[in-house]
């Protein structure tokens, strides 16, 4: 099955917003049997957008449209589509109400400016946003089908999944194009390949790319135009060998976050944890609290930024003067002083130089030290990571994740 | 000016691929004074691109194509086009000689695959490419004007920069199209287009575009298609307007960072920070080091996550029993706390509900409490934001950076 995709928006043409939407669209609607057949990006206009659809509609009778639904003036592409299928706008009282209520839970007065976000085209299904305010539309007319979400990314990928897979893949029926990925960290791009290179000789019809990130390595495998059921078995198989050849540097698959694996093998072994930072700046702490339910594990931490506060939390005047605030020494007396202040099991600290100034012959830009304090002993180790300020610094989280991992499972508290 | 841009890619549309490409084009085109007026994505199949280049051609005769000229068989895209445009193909020696030594140079051997590349529509201006093999070429015909790029990144942008540019920028006379961005926060996106909605409607030649996203909302000004001087002066008076309009609201223009502009007016007063971070575990501390040089007024702070580590940096157990760890008192006591422990001049504390679960009707998922403390006394507030997790954590530290520089410029220290 086939359809077009049209993605609206003036800001896109001019390159101000890079289509991430059409990129998850094309993934998702792969996953369920569909393909897009062309994608055209259309700027704020009436007039093109309708000329747009209309040839879109000419070739598929399905087409998909993201943007053009908020409550600005600039939003007019549900007027478009509704005249173009020749259907009247009809204001739902229920969407209104909905949205007044939506606005009176965050204290807000709504503007009459919302209201045309409460018209429907007659006769379209409407897609409920949780998300946001403006619901999405399935409109039908003569010409074909239209379906439109809007264009903040959450909401369209909130919705694509929920309401938009699940009817067309009930439609499509047959073969899909599905991923998996592997995520893999702690090991360089050149290692890996050499690790996986006599699985990947093996894989056909899967194949195999390598997506380098901040956060490590995503090996991803994709099973082309098969059954549902033969994709899902391959990429069953072949992902369980790769984790079983990488062992723990291969830490999950899908979207998983290293911060959420982290926080279940603690939860497992009733371990709680803390963090003391100094160039990441609260990063790990960002990181691990980004997930839902984290406050059983993890309790908090200091951010020494500052020698001033560096000293505040254990670090001495002498380790200062005599090895530096980036140094052994320092983070060492972090973790173990994050650890006693806290009463967590476990504890990491980081200290290093994230640049772009600030760099020495001895002490590099990139160069990061780690603290590890549990209940055998305290462990630090250094790496030097390269890149920009903003990639240190999230390599350095990312590290500091990995090996609190691995410290945790030696632990034996 | 305007043209077409078509992307030509299956990888594109699967979404495997972000095209990043259309999005530099769309800025660098139209700082030349060059519109792109419709962006196709076509798969890599000859029929679909040769449908798709010749619509393109019926409405502006001038087409920009990224992609298909690599030595792989799914390449095609240049034979289409001569095809269409009723050119034959020319082997040129001199390219093949050019791609003989390239590939020398690298120690390795050509192939006969490679031979395509030396082809080129006859009559075709040959555009040549330092960071690839494929050249890019500009070809003429009765139905209009194809320019054909590479699809890799940094062979696009080269080719599209030094060798497309200039020569549309000589056609195109001197218009160009120039943006401004005057970034908003703190403010919702209905109330701002209350506020401005006199001085849009008097923006014409500009136009004016909301762009939300979680750090506010962004507004930006457009000049299409006027001279380079009056682009400027026009984009310098009117976010000049919008800045005042909006006061402490409007904190900045283009990419600026709120955290980075609070930083300097800390700097130039002389003010030390400290913050005490719960709900968003490190992300307040995180923005703000993510700003190089942010030493000289960041000092650092705590996380204090656990009820526990609460307690630790400040909040009574009455506090905690009587009024919970999401409250006014305990903000004003992290805040108060953060600052005696670190001889900061300001500090700033949040506390709140980032969800999915905790919420109760009498604190609801998305209120967060924030404290200041500082010379003049401590103040709170407190705010409902609207979203996911990770929406509620990165507004409530927009808003804690928001609050903190209003707070600095009345400290009165």
């Amino acid at each position: 099955m086939n359809l077009e995709l049209v993605t609206i928006g003036t800001e896109l043409l001019l390159g101000f917003t890079v289509d991430t939407n059409a990129a998850f669209a094309g993934q998702a609607l792969a996953g369920a049997g569909v393909r897009i057949a062309r994608r055209t990006t259309v700027p704020d206009d009436p007039g093109l957008l309708r000329g747009a659809i209309a040839e879109s509609l000419g070739r598929t009778r399905l087409v998909l449209t993201t943007g053009g639904l908020g409550p600005t003036r600039d939003d007019l592409s549900k007027k478009v589509v509704a005249d173009l299928l020749g259907l009247p706008l009809e204001f739902h009282e229920e969407i209104w109400t909905a949205l007044v209520e939506r606005f009176a839970r965050m204290g807000r007065k709504i503007s009459d400016r919302n209201r045309c976000q409460a018209e429907v085209p007659r006769g379209a299904v409407v897609l409920p946003n949780r998300w946001g305010t403006a619901p999405g539309l399935w409109i039908s007319g003569a010409m074909g089908e239209v379906i439109m979400l809007p264009g903040v990314p959450i909401e369209m990928r909130g919705l694509l999944t929920q309401q938009v897979l699940p009817r067309l893949a009930a439609r499509a029926g047959g073969l899909v194009t599905r991923s998996r990925t592997v995520r893999t960290t702690g090991i360089p791009e050149s290692t890996l390949a050499d690790r996986v290179g006599a699985i990947e000789d093996t894989l056909a019809p899967l194949t195999l790319a390598y997506l380098p990130g901040l956060e490590g390595v995503d090996l991803r495998l994709t099973a082309w135009d098969v059954e549902p059921c033969t994709a899902d078995s391959l990429l069953d198989a072949v992902s369980e060998r790769l984790r079983s050849e990488l062992a723990e540097n291969a830490y999950g698959t899908g979207e998983d976050d290293l911060a959420a694996v982290l926080l279940e093998e603690c939860r497992q072994r009733r371990y709680t944890i803390v963090v003391a930072e100094s160039c990441t700046g609260g990063m790990i702490g960002e990181r691990i609290t980004a997930i839902p339910g984290s406050s059983d594990v993890f309790l908090g931490g200091v951010i020494a930024y500052a020698d001033r506060l560096k000293a505040t939390f254990g670090v001495s005047d002498r380790i200062l003067q005599e090895q530096g605030a980036v140094s052994e020494g320092a983070v060492r007396a972090l973790a173990e002083t994050g650890r006693q202040l806290s009463g967590a099991t476990l504890a990491v600290a980081v200290s290093g130089i994230a640049g772009p100034g600030g760099g020495t012959p001895e002490k590099p830009v990139g160069m990061v030290w780690f603290g590890f304090a549990g209940p055998r002993g305290t462990d630090a180790v250094r790496y030097v990571f390269p890149g920009t300020r903003h990639e240190i610094r999230a390599r350095a989280a990312q590290f500091a994740l990995f090996r609190l991992l691995r410290y945790a499972k030696s632990a034996g508290a």
